[in-house]
């Protein structure tokens, strides 16, 4: 291979940077101003969420869009911490370090590291596809029921009570026999900034346009509502001196180093299985987020350079002492439409975060709690999709259960057992749907060469003669369920010397299917009836072609279900003669 | 319901013996001598197999044969202990008893009940299909690698050799260890044995034929053969006192008593997973043996009510002591050519193993433990389908695969983990196959209403209109494949401005392909491209019309894919006026 192949094939960024030009730059530093506004505060509040000191979450926010630049397909993509992601990290490293600090931000880097190797590595073996195991109900039923969870564990912080619950029971429990504990400066501020965030989400953008602001200045504006927030939190607590206010405290200034966790070989094995979890949740979410913005340009992402666009910023974030990142999707449309037309913007968004680091952390001292509190529960309620159960209730009951089974051990039990109980419970329901596919007695639609089910259609039969038609590809899940449909339908009609199986929604014979065709011939054969097959598609009958039956079942097998029945007539009225 | 229908029902005898006759009854006598004859041996030999005392393997010959008989819907079926399951019930005893070998009865009594209770409650919620997760390959290559294992295993036996090791490297590499220690005696009675059996085996119908037997004398005595190995080594060991052979010992004579594991509940709920493989195992088995005879006189069997059989075989077997029974494929083909009629058979062997239960014990005290290994290893040997892997290897890697792993497994970590690791790779092979369907451009064959993969036949395109069909049913596996495919598909032909999709191979389409194809409408829309359906099925169609997209994708859906390209062509045109 090519040298210049392999860069085109797994650099991203091979597709625009060599077309870069001033027009670019001037749009991704504009977008690169509002995103940066935008993810200061929210970087603080989502490391805090994951259970890490507030300063990590900019950590987070700088290398991985540096490394995304790079390696990435999505033009308008924003990685860094998200709700979700922070809630499983946090999730995973406590129950792995028990209460103990430092392992915990062990954990949580050893998380974000093992995702991004994970992520790679599928990139490489172009996998992208495990991620499809995340059916849309099980991934809807997860976000919302995790957004419960962290909308319910922020309310503490928000009322100055320490509430901290495995469960969403648990912690709602907590929560009301600690609700005399309620701290009322803290809840003052958190209810103020809530009810400013909500006001600024519900009625901003009009009371902005009303007030003259349009394009860009109306963005920006816009954007800095929650700083508004942030900067009047931080002002009340510093002029009157609120000590009883839980704040963020002292943040160390400056870059942060090379960081490596110390865990040893069983501790990094322990955290794989989370680890795979939080990078596929976050896959998911990258990909979906990048096909919609792409297809707003008439571009393309290519899902598999997305793993590696993903796992490298997760590795970058790992490597600078930073936790699990994911393509979010309220950040990446804010840079689409601030209109960021390259990876570059976000380049310039990670130096906007560095000077911040550099410059502003010493302002952030006094910044509450509770503020950051209201800022996620604004941002996590915004993930709920209200509509999905009633939506999925009314289009398919099984994926209704399989939405209901996930949002219930999610709130019952914890995250990662909801959501693999949700995409075990999706599998089964999909082998048991192949299971028992769709099986009709088809009959000749009158003066057409059409056949039809004669349940639906008024069809003639020819007498003697049994056409079957399944609707589904011939596979292990149903090959025994086929050995009893058929041998069924040919005990059940008397007189029956051939069976015409019809075989145009069949695109696939396993060897199990195989195996089980072949003792259908054998049983039908016993039994005085002949096996014939109609329509077989051509790369199943290739394939059939490679079995030692094909040499007994080739002459049985006709290219059109009326042929089949003449040549059924044919050989019955020979061995009568 | 009806008391009479319940009966129907449920209990598989309600269909034979209201009718039954004399001329039946004479079969079934004879049937059950050849099969009474034939079932002693085996039964002492699987239950040293299982590592039970010899007269548990007598004790699960009878009651389960009884439970059948009332229970099951298979004519000429015979339960009782195999070699696989009693090699299942060994591994599972074995890990839960650590050596304790009162411990080690109580669970392999507990197996049965367990795998009792489980095929009884499948069977009533008329769930068989579980059975099916079970694929051919994962099967013969689970049934291969025991019978391999059981083989090796029983070598030491032949030898007089104690060699138990946990895998097959284990176990070989124990047996060469202690290849210095081999019994004169008990290698050259056991080698005898197998070469007694061995030639019976190959030669002795023919034999027997050419000495100018027939029909059932020529059964009986066929079927004699290996009790003159078991007399002569009886003999043998009697006459010249060889105290230094391992034989059976004395076995208490007279029926066996009620009898119930005293187990706490947690052991209990440890022998679930394993007793469940057992069970469905067995389960695999006796279906696939109950087919394959019932074809041959025109009956049939009903999988669900297999299910209440064998589930009320291995509850009788437990509650009197004895362990996991399967309708096994050679008793059962014996069986049937000896004539058997009806389970009646069945119960007259049971009558026939009682008699010899109650009175011929005593002579089998100085049976040598090699000739029953003797016995086992013509047997398991003869389970062994040597074709198989080739047969896989040319039809399908996919299904090679799965056999392969399960065979790796099975020899070298154990029973359970391999059958549990095969099922879990043919899922994760068909999500797989599932996830990437074939779909191809058509467009129409020139003179014809007919649309045609353009790789494969001489097609008209019409420009500006991609054509689309996609092979497979639309689920969450492949959603997101089906996203990708279009967009790139309609970014990559220039000019495009409509995109249609047949739909005539698609039987499903779930919550996660109804979000998908939300998705690629509006991601087409966004850049200018319309969708249509064409040859939506009727029970689909139906399924879309419950989602809030089918208002606005309806007028675009038509019922041939002719039809929808004039529909696109018209909209485009109205559009352009």
């Amino acid at each position: 291979m090519k040298l210049s192949n392999v860069i085109s094939d797994y650099v991203g960024c091979a597709q625009w940077l060599p077309h870069y030009n001033r027009q670019w730059l001037a749009s991704d530093i504009v977008a690169a101003v509002v995103v940066t506004i935008m993810l200061i505060p929210q970087g603080l509040a989502y490391a805090l969420l994951a259970g890490l000191p507030a300063q990590v979450g900019l950590y987070a926010s700088m290398a991985p869009l540096l490394a995304y630049a790079f390696f990435g397909s999505s033009r308008a993509m924003a990685v860094g911490p998200v709700a979700v992601a922070s809630l499983m990290s946090a999730a995973a490293a406590g129950q792995f370090a028990q209460g103990d600090a430092a392992l915990f931000y062990q954990a949580s880097v050893a998380l974000a590291l093992i995702g991004g190797a994970v992520l790679i590595v599928l990139g490489l073996l172009k996998a992208g596809f495990v991620a499809n195991l995340l059916s849309h109900p099980v991934v809807g039923g997860f976000v919302s029921a995790s957004a419960l969870l962290i909308a319910l564990g922020q309310l503490g912080a928000l009322l100055g009570i320490s509430a901290k619950g495995e469960t969403f029971l648990q912690t709602g429990a907590v929560l009301l026999s600690k609700f005399d504990q309620l701290e009322w400066h803290t809840t003052l501020i958190g209810v103020a900034s809530l009810l400013w965030l909500w006001l600024v989400r519900k009625w901003g953008k009009g009371v902005l346009k009303a007030l003259g602001l349009n394009g860009l200045a109306l963005e920006i504006t816009f954007r800095a509502a929650p700083v508004v927030a942030i900067v009047c939190s931080i002002v009340a607590v510093s002029v009157m001196s609120l000590t009883q206010v839980r704040t963020v405290g002292v943040i160390p200034t400056g870059l942060p180093g090379f960081f490596f966790p110390t865990l040893i070989g069983a501790q990094w094995v322990s955290l794989i299985v989370p680890g795979v979890l939080i990078a596929l949740v976050g896959f998911v979410e990258t990909v979906s987020v990048g096909h919609a913005l792409a297809a707003k340009r008439k571009q393309r992402i290519e899902p598999n350079q997305e793993l590696l666009g993903l796992g490298a910023a997760n590795l970058a974030s790992g490597v600078l002492g930073g936790y699990s990142v994911t393509g979010g999707f309220s950040r990446s449309v804010v840079n689409f439409d601030a209109g960021a037309q390259t990876p570059m913007a976000g380049v310039f968004t990670a130096g906007g975060i560095l000077l911040a680091t550099l410059f502003l952390t010493p302002l952030l001292t006094n910044l509450p709690h509770a503020t950051l509190a209201a800022t996620i529960i604004i941002a996590v309620l915004g993930l709920i999709d209200w509509h999905l159960p009633k939506m999925l209730w009314s289009y398919s009951k099984r994926d209704f259960a399989a939405y209901l089974l996930t949002v219930m051990v999610v709130l019952s039990v914890g995250v990662e057992v909801g959501i693999v109980t949700g995409v075990i419970f999706s599998i089964l329901a999909l082998l048991a749907a192949v299971s028992q596919p769709h099986l009709a007695i088809v009959g000749q639609v009158p003066g057409t060469e059409h056949f039809r089910n004669e349940k639906r259609h008024k069809v003639d039969m020819v007498p003697g003669v049994v056409s079957v038609r399944v609707d589904e590809s011939l596979y292990f899940p149903n090959a025994r369920w086929l050995e009893d449909s058929i041998l069924e339908l040919s005990t059940s009609k008397q007189g029956t010397y051939a069976l015409i199986l019809q075989c145009n929604a069949i695109n696939h014979i396993d060897a199990s299917a195989l195996e089980s065709l072949e003792k259908i011939d054998e049983n039908l054969h016993a039994m005085g009836v002949t096996l014939y097959l109609s329509e077989v598609k051509g790369p199943v009958q290739d394939q059939l072609a490679l079995s030692h039956w094909y040499a007994s079942i080739q002459p049985r097998i006709a290219l059109t279900h009326l042929e089949a029945i003449d040549l059924a007539k044919k050989n019955i009225s020979e061995h009568a003669s």
